[in-house]
């Protein structure tokens, strides 16, 4: 029994529901005063957990009610309800037996920050990516029409996922085959940032037109007067929504998609939304049920700026100097000489660091929502229309624009600046959050340069060089510099940084991982082992010079990425490619996915902190 | 001067019209029966061209009127045209000075079959992946407006293209920032397949419920009366717009994106088109030209049968045993016995080998169009929900998808079958089509199998072994097996087969390569060398007991796919790691785009035949 995630006013008898639910079946009993309660403990327990362990509040916050209001109608584990992206699923664990080991929420070996299929049967999809649910939900529902089976699948979206072409492409399918799936369009008006798009000023003008808080009774009423009896019920049904089209279900972009559109309802309501659920359930059609949540409801100051909780750190933890916020600053000191540099950013401006460029720069910087394939093209575009683009994502979503990053921008020789943030473990968020897997791709794209600073002062000097470039650029680095790097002195492209001298080996390393080889090396000293350092700060073109002068000696590299197609096995092509000797040993993440947790724990577990590579150093130099 | 490509009954005064156009600029002095002529000249172009040296055949006959229009309308290179797929850009490139080098369409170095920047100041972008041209075209728009200039920008997108994602990620950024842009949706009722999706039905509904022939008439009309004269001008005709509005102006798909829409238009009547044009090209926000054209347009056999006249084989070259119809057939008949097995396709059902399936088993086919984003997802739903899906693309389109078969099914380790047809060089279309870049992003995919048939018993074999699999597996091959491969034993996963013994070295080959290295084993012999000869089918695991066994000789890789991050540097990483001696030379295509033209002409200039195989070993072990 935790006790500690309930604030001083918990009542004892709502405490007690919360922590008996082992099955959402046991909702089905509750009265709406107990559900009203639960709602509260929800909510405490969340805010709690989420402010010792970090996560995703404002976005839990606000689907308390509709989580309830799903697992009252719907029957899991047998129906079928995703989450996207998976981070809304906070109130779902808790719903569906995971109370207990709440505590332990994105803590290493605990519960994930989101859906798990190893978790729990009623974690059906895990959605770590944007965009994804619709598609996934898709494939569940015409595996089980193919089944003969007869269960429900629900896809919750919020509006900033609408915005990724893959819901659309989703859409169009379903759409075309009148597959039956229920889809809650949930609307808190902001996905990461402010939410943009054309689809999301159309919605807001259907809130506003409608003025849906003073339409809501009329459409629950109509729903109601609905009598629940088969293909009865459809036929009766359409009658009934047919009478009351001009009220809800009047939406032009859902229609013509042939997707019929319930809404807007009232996101906090549960009541209602549990009527309208429970109508639409049974019927042999795509719908849209279009529900207005408020991000962070429940949480004063995170109704107010969502944007600020949409993950929170975990108390505590200090982070160093960011490397988003240095380029963000870097990039917009250069704009007010070089009036060529625009900004694409995908629903991330802020995260990235480019809050402040848009500030100055509102006209050069477009954020294209969760929509990473537009962003790449349209800076192609931008490139071929006499511009020197920056696309500023996450390392890991940037997966979403290989195609257009190899096909519009390399293969076209095109100027544009990719900045590639959170490379190496995403730590908390887990294996879709790790950007570990961006370097086999990106260095196999011809004519990309690949530069990975391993300090803000070095990011700095590479975005001046990056401006300088006819062609494509992408800069790779963390979230934050490590503490206490050395005084950084130059960046050259295609050179890479002596660091230390040694006469038994050479390390090379790059980024995050440039400390832990300094640190190998004091360590190695101790020993009586002198290794020299290399910060290998340009991944392509390598440097050919260096790797010369090192062939005397025995070779190590170490990266904070997947090892294979990785920087150690290029380094092995390129050393054969020169007749000189390949590495003896390359260090880094294995073929596995790597979980959430601590980063450092992991690290550790992957043998990839000081002591392990010194160790290894050691026992190959040794042999 | 070219003759050859006129037929018998060509014009004298015709055939110097088209010759002498060196600039489109010359086409304003025409008079409506000269563009007639010139565009039945076009056609004979074309046909006879394509007839020789293949390529694309009904898209460029259905746009010859479309692309008169715009080049009257609009003056490139000023103006900017871009085509979405680009290959319907034949009559573009006939109408902008290349009419004297058509004949070497496709042919090595000569004319590409897509849009190229380095070929001529008309074309802006090198479409060669679908759904990319509004994208490209709103960043040209936008460096446009920052740079205070005011030419147009027109994008051309079939009907097809608009089923990808990236279509409305650009419509909804257009829509919502109503920038100045041209968008023609050239509806041809089909993309290289039966056109698939809602919006597709969407478009049909609109063409059959506004009885379009009839009411063309009245929309020139209406446009006819619109006065020319600047800020004027645009009210003017908002007034007339609306007033018409009922007749072409209802859509809801465009217009619920803020964007406005205009049609359907005839697609092959040049005057209407060009008073459309000329009314929408100083509008000064996004507007939406919907023209129906007809694929094949002037040519009987490809306008009856257009999706075989989709792509064209030149004459006389004759390809083997396609793995393609191979994979289709076995799966059909597989499919049969295990009614887990269904399949996903994106707008490629034919050309991947599955429309004896789709025959067969329409239920359980899923053609989503040009999404194949939505394709893997979609898949890994089918998985999650207990099927065991096939998703069947082409290796260069299955980037497009990279992230989804990592994180939604890889991650989940649901049991997807992906087909990747055309891996290797994909010869006469060109960079955007050789399927070379998918293995370093492939391999690093953790628990993801790799295999890679050398002909088509192999490939009946794996898939056999795939649907044993309980996670998922790539199957990757080219077009068509090599003449003359041996008889095939067995393939098991993890394991290599020796196809050959030889004392003085090994070369590891899959695929392709195989019969390479088995020529070039032969070759080798003359010079009294032995080389062993294995074909390493299974790429992921790799076989680490034949390497073992390997050691004790010299080892050389050799692939047709790039090196960096390539099967020859996994190689070198896994004999590290099992500390063996790593390959002495590891042969693939070098850090470059291969341009188009004939694939053996490329290999050769790559060093990836026989001889020059041979000759590289031999230097290596004579050193």
């Amino acid at each position: 029994m935790r006790k500690d995630c309930f604030i001083n006013d918990a009542k004892e008898i709502v405490l007690m529901k919360l922590s008996e639910l082992l099955s959402p079946a046991q909702l089905k009993g509750c009265s709406e005063e107990e559900l009203q309660a639960l709602a509260a403990e929800m909510r405490r327990c969340i805010i709690e957990t989420v402010q010792k362990n970090g996560g995703h509040l404002a976005s839990n916050l606000g689907v308390v009610e509709l989580t309830l209001a799903l697992h009252r109608v719907f029957e899991c584990p047998e129906d079928k309800i995703l989450f996207d992206v998976g981070h809304q699923c906070y109130a779902h664990k808790l719903l569906t037996g995971r109370y207990e080991r709440f505590a332990t929420l994105r803590q290493t070996d605990g519960l994930s920050g989101f859906p798990s299929r190893t978790e729990s049967p009623c974690d059906v999809f895990a959605d770590g990516h944007a965009s994804t649910a619709i598609s996934a939900a898709v494939g569940l529902c015409r595996a089980r029409d193919i089944q003969g089976k007869n269960h429900c699948v629900v896809a919750v979206v919020g509006d900033g996922a609408m915005t990724g072409g893959m819901c659309y492409e989703a859409l169009n399918d379903v759409g075309q085959r009148k597959t039956r799936l229920v889809i809650v369009l949930n609307d808190n008006e902001m996905s990461i940032d402010k939410n943009v798009g054309a689809l999301s000023q159309h919605l807001t003008q259907m809130r506003v037109s409608r003025g849906w808080i003073g339409t809501k009774k009329v459409i629950a009423e109509a729903l109601v007067r609905v009598p629940v009896a088969g293909k009865g019920l459809y036929r009766a049904f359409r009658r009934v929504k047919n009478s009351v089209r001009n009220v809800f279900v009047k939406d032009r972009f859902f229609s013509s998609l042939g997707i019929r559109y319930f809404g807007p309802i009232d996101g906090h309501d549960e009541q209602e939304m549990e009527r309208v659920f429970r109508r639409v359930r049974d019927l042999q059609e795509p719908v849209v049920v279009h529900v207005v949540t408020s991000k962070g409801k429940g949480y004063t100051k995170a109704e107010e700026k969502p944007e600020y909780y949409h993950g929170v750190s975990p108390e505590g933890k200090k982070a160093g100097a960011s490397f988003g916020a240095a380029a963000g600053e870097c990039v917009t000191e250069m704009a007010a000489e070089n009036e060529k540099i625009c900004v694409v950013t995908a629903a991330m401006t802020d995260s990235t660091g480019f809050g402040p460029f848009r500030k100055k720069y509102p006209e050069r910087l477009y954020d294209v929502g969760i929509a990473e394939e537009h962003a790449v093209t349209l800076a192609s575009g931008l490139a071929a229309g006499g511009m020197h683009p920056v696309v500023a994502v996450y390392e890991t979503f940037m997966q979403r624009g290989f195609d257009q990053m190899l096909m519009d921008v390399c293969l076209q020789k095109l100027p544009v600046v990719f900045l590639m943030d959170r490379a190496g473990l995403g730590a908390d968020d887990g294996p879709t959050h790790h950007g570990v897997f961006g370097l086999p791709m990106l260095q196999s794209m011809p004519g990309l340069k690949l530069w990975v600073p391993r300090c803000c002062d070095e990011l700095r000097c590479m975005l001046e060089k990056a401006f300088e470039e006819q062609g494509p650029v992408a800069i790779l680095y963390p979230r934050s510099e490590a503490d206490n790097c050395p005084a950084f002195d130059a960046f050259m492209p295609g050179k890479w940084e002596k660091m230390r001298d040694g006469r038994d080996g050479t390390l090379l390393a790059f980024s995050s991982m440039v400390q832990t080889a300094l640190d190998a090396a004091v360590l190695l000293k101790e020993k009586g082992l002198e290794m020299a350092v290399v910060n290998a700060s340009s991944l392509s073109p390598l440097d050919g010079d260096m790797l010369k002068e090192m062939a005397g000696k025995p070779l190590y590299t170490l990266e904070e990425s997947q090892l294979t197609g990785g920087f150690g096995s290029r380094v092995a092509l390129e050393c054969t490619q020169k007749k000189l000797p390949v590495p003896r040993q390359q260090m880094g993440i294995p073929d596995v996915f790597v979980p959430f947790g601590d980063r450092n724990e992991w690290l550790r577990r992957l043998s990839l902190d000081a002591e392990h590579v010194a160790r290894k150093i050691e026992e190959d130099l040794k042999h």
